[in-house]
């Protein structure tokens, strides 16, 4: 690795072996340095997990086309950590976290993986983003979506270093010429309704099983992520760590809590 | 358990033997009927992870004057949604997580799975309110938590049924007279400065566990939760879900990025 270029971190949730990281951090490979640290094995819906009780293990790893890269056994925020505080010996310019087989709009952004792991880059100060294709399928056609990631990276590494930005991108499953262009909006208002599936296991036990569909409730508002995919264009969201609900702050006070 | 009582979820990160979720549970239970769903090994740490790739069992538990408990291999998200969509004929009229051992305070919200729980039952129009005392001790006293949980549970239940108010409320670790009263803020600005302690396990493997020393960077600030424990107020901040950095908008949009 070559210094003065830009150093980009890459991580994902779904895995060091699954396409949507290759596919980033190839991409990223053009603009720069790239560091790869992600999970060793599928890590979707860890929200922002991280371990407290057990070790990790870290472990140098083959991957196409980049020079440094490990395999780790934490969770997608656990990887920015072990990269920044154990395994780099400079700050990488760019944190990002993809390319994730599945949206991570809306309410999802609270359970994904893909996201903690760029809300964690820009905790640190790196310029991040978790990028998402809308297509769940591990073999999905990622042509789009490099596309778009490399006009993003471009743009992210003109942000001066020290930033908390942290962008939540989200692709529509289209080809290219069919995506409409970029919508830079706010995270949908919805929910997941939930149905556990029940299994009956080995000697009786009962397992179950999560399943659920996802209802929007702004479907007429069209400055959400969810009305952006739905009409074909790149959502892109700017995300923070402060969960403070500044709105509700008067209505707490009014309740006269006293001890 | 009697209908017409309000029905009070609890549910915690600790784990279902800890003396933080008993506390609760015998606080909640002079209130209204108790309904405890909690994991059933500790998962602090866990964010907002839920189950998506594997199975969870839910088992009856026997839990102190409460007439209904369930242990569930899942995470504390996890037990909130099995509780609500599986286990529960009735919504309930609150949602609870903790006692913690340990505060939720700053960045730690997001890391956080007793604050994970609260929000989930937030999500599904339940006034929640995930409650931590500052003292990680498993055997710390918690007589003042008791106190000021019971307060907070009276006025949690006058509030209007289908609300998605969220507490992070956060206990000073000094006896009851010590505490000055509560503060109702924001979350504060602060974030870890981790180290990872290194470890040769068998066969010269190396193993890392994450430290850290957490950092306030808004030490003259008084409107923060931080403030409130160094000052020994109970701190109590309303949360939601909406990570979207509205501030951060604006920039966004002058990025000009086309794709």
């Amino acid at each position: 690795m070559k210094k003065g270029e830009p150093l980009i971190l890459v991580t994902n949730d779904d895995g060091i072996t699954s396409p949507g990281i290759q596919a980033l951090a190839e991409t990223a490979a053009s603009f720069g340095r790239v560091c790869v640290v992600a999970p060793d094995k599928p890590q979707s819906g860890m929200g922002h997990a991280i371990t407290v009780n057990s070790a990790l293990r870290v472990t140098p790893a083959g991957f196409k086309n980049v020079s440094r890269a490990y395999s780790c056994t934490g969770t997608p925020a656990d990887c920015v950590k072990v990269a920044i505080y154990h395994l780099l010996d400079e700050k990488p310019d760019l944190c990002l976290s993809g390319i994730n087989h599945g949206s991570n709009t809306s309410i999802n952004v609270i359970y994904s993986g893909t996201m903690s792991a760029a809300l964690e880059g820009a905790l640190e100060r790196i310029p991040s983003a978790g990028i998402s294709l809308c297509n769940n399928n591990i073999g999905a056609d990622l042509t789009a979506a490099r596309h778009v990631t490399g006009t993003l990276i471009k743009k992210l590494l003109q942000i001066k270093a020290d930033s908390r930005l942290c962008l939540n991108v989200n692709i529509p499953d289209v080809p290219l010429g069919k995506i409409k262009g970029v919508h830079i909006c706010r995270q949908g208002h919805g929910n997941w309704k939930e149905f556990y599936e029940e299994h009956k296991g080995d000697k009786g036990l009962e397992y179950l099983w999560l399943t659920g569909t996802f209802e929007n409730f702004e479907k007429r508002k069209t400055d959400t992520d969810l009305w952006a995919l739905e009409n074909n264009y790149v959502s892109v969201v700017p995300i923070h760590a402060d969960m403070t609900d500044y709105k509700e702050l008067k209505k707490v006070r009014e309740l006269n809590i006293s001890f």
